[in-house]
């Protein structure tokens, strides 16, 4: 079965939890489940994947036998090049995410160095910026 | 019945038609289709407008009585406060949307003076940008 | 008589209606009528003149036979280079207006393009910004 | 009886004497004489205060019981952050005056550290700068 | 018969009128009559075009079926990346030209957004500078 | 019991055995026996941590139960936003501290990324760095 | 008997009655009294001082005959190198204090020119910045 | 006879036989004849120079007798300040000329620290760049 | 026996098998293989280590007996101040390496913060990068 | 009797006695002295003054009937726009000095806000930078 | 028989004789020599060439027949794009060496004008650099 | 004898005959002959040297026996890092004149690249700077 995956950065782990005004208060289980019914319903699969360690996502994105990744990075998302060069090394085609507007947010929050190398971004939408993906990843396999 | 108002900027109208290696052989009107066909089903109105006048674009901001706005500001992405502050201080809210990944082009194109005021951002996905953001709406709507 | 032109730059149609945390309560058309008492008792004509789009104004400020003009430039103000080019061109000295303190808002707001062709410049007064600037005009005039 | 405190920074005690290319050959003692007239009409108390010395200037917005100060921070706009800080922590608004179109000047007299913290900056118009403010001042206070 | 499209963006309708010591005392009129008649002696349709509006300039840009196009955007040579896109997505070639030598002007009137997507540019020879680049035209027509 | 958590970044391990002209000749081990002595004198628990890696600087912030962290992170100041919004998500108040002076060193070392979100910072004093913020937690604590 | 020397730079004496959200309740006098008694029962002379004048802080820095300095220069902080080179000049060790985190502040509070001539920094405490310096400087006397 | 010098900066020598993708495939050779023919029919003289040495360019342009100068500096356009003072203090007028687009390229070559003492440039015509400054020449010379 | 340390950063493992345009057909193994070779033909011992974690890097410089180390940081070179503060810290001199021309690639490639501590940097060679670096350990040695 | 002013800024009463490697062993009186010396042999007056308030410097500036300023701002060079009007706004031509070379210190000291306004600047010399000064101000009087 | 050309670039004559503590006690006749035997044992030629003229090092580097090109540009390294351009145009390879480690030394040494057109760059071995760079020659040839 | 090596850099061998108001009417020959005069009075030899060629002034640097070297590099002060490295490796102290206040002219003139490797600096007095600088060579050398 054609497998999507999702990579959570640092700290979305506590989304739901803390800093609601910020990221709202879905958990990531929340949206993990909302993506895995969406899978279901797609015929697809849809392995998840949290860490706050820039090199177990850069493990993971190398391992990944995945058609399509989904990939917040989180606080990574601003200085991580070793992502940047995992995906842009990568098979699959990676669509970045993010919670939040970042470009409502901090200076520092404005620049992605993940962006460049990825398909497109979808950010703001709070968890439904991980749907939006989901069906942008379908188009992309369609 | 609730209106959606699809807005393209600058030089949109010539997708399809030029430049087809960085935008793609869709050209507006088959996007301008696949919002009305999406807005049929969904039990919504779509209004398109296009133009390549930063003051007609400001113009049509503050006079539209949409509930959401999908907006593709085109170069003005770039330097337009004045549509900005349109946005800023319209009623509804605004999705800004680029057919291509503008983070993987020019550096003058990676900065937004819009996304600030906007709720999100979709870019990079073609003509999906736009389905993406119609998605995004009814997310917003609902 | 000798005319003072007041031209108001894009979105200034909203102020009394949106935002009025930061523009205030009055309207544009307050403002007019305030213009308009302060000119019939001092023997002058007000015209005034809004526009959200750039060509427009400079269209404006090259066909005037005002002697002082009164311009608030809103967004343009800060990087209408064309705006600035009919200011420096013209015959009648500009004095530049605005309603809020731009120095105290977001950075891109604190250069104005215009400023070193003006005569001078009043900001962050609200509606008193103009009538300070209609004495000015007067004091030129004089 | 109301009063408004006037602050002249560094320098500007030599206007009229020198430098009459920029500043106008109006000396400071003229410019007090015509903000006192103006008071006497108005009913109010204006205290005048020249200062060569960033402490005093301080120490004087620190001290003042008046209900607004018109300052003239003179080359202390531009980097004095003791006298912004005073401004911000003062009771009484502060209405921030320049007799040259300080934009339209080197590049270093562009920026003020002062104005964000100010209700509002008037700039360039000579003498009459600090008379505008004067009338800024009355609508503060009424 | 070939067309040469020539377009002028705002302000220039002034030169010959206001500040002569910048752009000399040659009206646009002069120098339309003088592309002209270098057109008729060349066998070649020189159309011109003037317009403070950037909308209209990129109307213009899109429609024109003209071979070459000669363009002084003029102010909007330092800001408008919607001309510059719509200079890219043309099918005709276009020279940039310039009356006066922007580059011993002011600091911010050495960056052209244009440039990089025109054939070549012309500055700094007063009307000549029309004349150059139509016999620049002339090579690429041949 | 109330704890509080001291967290050693990248390299600490190493101080008191390399570089002991920038770090002194105190050893890790020191510094967590100095802290033990306070805590057991005041009451408190005390929990110490040493890593090289971002990633489980992050963890430990995010599952500790202490009641305020003291935080050394080492290089990690200068670059990870990830432990700035680890702190920034976290109940318990920070405290940043540095052995060396970081503002008389290499420019890079004069900026953090998490002091914005820490309470306070200590920077300079050696290992009586580490005792002072101790001290600071004291009087949060009470 | 060895002393301790505190200075309290512009607009410090102001703390406790304005600004009560940015720098709290407690006045200058009450944070003198609390050094006060913590010297008497050290064992040491303290002596403060507040100014609102940079050169009385610079005399003060070069007459003073104290073993250590606690300094808080506050706004000139940032720019009196004046300061920094009497620091620099100076016998006794200057620590530097805030009672804000200036480095959650506004960009200009993040550089202090005075820090890399310190001994260190301690920012963010509120009054406790003051005893926590005192303690730092009981650690270097001792 | 009026003579014209033509100055061929570093490795403009090597035109025509190498990276013939960026300057064609003319050599200088060629464009030296163009120029010889457009003179002779004119009744010029024309000299050509080509170094690779700045001083020999600087001591050129100090000793010719010419009337007007085309110079293509090569790569020292980019920061040879000793042939921009040489420009500066030379009596005839100088034109600068490209053969590539130099907009178009590196970001290091769109900076020409010679062309604000120019009278204007020519940039991006290929061989034609030097025809079309001959035509310019002819001007300045009438 | 003298042991010289390999160390290869995130990402390098890959090599050879994707963006074989950039880094070349060989793969680490390959590289591993030929310097133990070398290293065998010296007398000497090598020991290879790939990791995509900054966190495992800092912990196997900190570790190591090696004599010399051998340093391909990868994406951590560009931002990894923890890997030179171990460097720094180490006891054993350290050869940055590099498979690419770092300098003819992306802006943020040409700065590594890791070679101002480093002994030398050689970059550009391919595999040859590291056969060279190992000559440098051996005169190093030597 | 002809008068030249010499000013010495802040900190420069310590010279001799403090960071002797810096400035030197001579002291300030030596310099007076020196002075003095010469001044008496070349018929001239000299008024020497030291302070370390800016305010003072300005108005010494401003007032002083000398017909030349010898003017060592100390660490205000770097910073005080207020001595830079008084110098420009002032009637005797000013000689900027410093005893060491400022261009071999920290990066903040290689600019001088007063030097465009001064007539010349002598760095680098020691005492001799006075003394060489008092030949440039002998110069100018003759 | 193939040859290698060495260039060495302004000041290094003077290598081995001054500033021995940055370059070494190594002379360049040393390394000319440590060359040549490296050439013999090879059966190649070495060609050596030292200027401190720029132009003469264009000049030789588009007039050599060599296979390979070892290149030390000294201090032209930060600034000759003349040089630059002679070796992207040039058909010989091109190894960028340096002596010392130019990331350690002033912040205007870290940027290599060359290096992007270069194959790649060794530096910071001393003598060592040559001879490293002789076999990546080799390498190349191979 | 002992000697002082004087060194003219571009376009000083123009001076007294071009750009008369910004190097005044003294020519070349003139201050070479004041230098001469003052060198007979005090027995010392006087060499001077004009060259355009950077690398001529390298190595006269490198080649002289003077015992000091009075420097006026002219356009080369701002680039010529060649010469900056000669002067810092040669043996005798240099001395950086300049007819003109290279800080009251453009600001690429307010940089200069040798100024923090000579003794000293002294600019803006005309042919006076030379001479003042044979008197701090006649300091030296006593």
């Amino acid at each position: 079965m054609t497998k999507i995956l999702v990579i959570h950065g640092p700290n979305l782990n506590l989304i739901g939890d803390r800093e609601v005004d910020v990221y709202g208060a879905t958990t990531l289980a929340d949206i993990n489940t909302g993506l895995a019914k969406r899978a279901a319903a797609a015929g697809l699969e849809v392995e998840t994947f949290q860490s706050n360690h820039e090199g177990e996502i850069v493990d993971m994105i190398q391992r990944t036998d995945a058609a399509v990744i989904i990939l917040n990075p989180g606080a990574l998302t601003h200085y991580s090049i070793a992502i940047r060069d995992a995906v842009a090394a990568g098979k699959a085609p990676v669509i970045e995410v993010h919670l939040s507007n970042i470009y409502a947010r901090e200076d520092f929050r404005h620049t992605s160095v993940i962006a460049p190398v990825a398909v497109g971004q979808i950010a703001g939408f709070g968890s439904s910026s991980y749907y939006l993906a989901f069906g942008a990843a379908q188009d992309i396999l369609s």
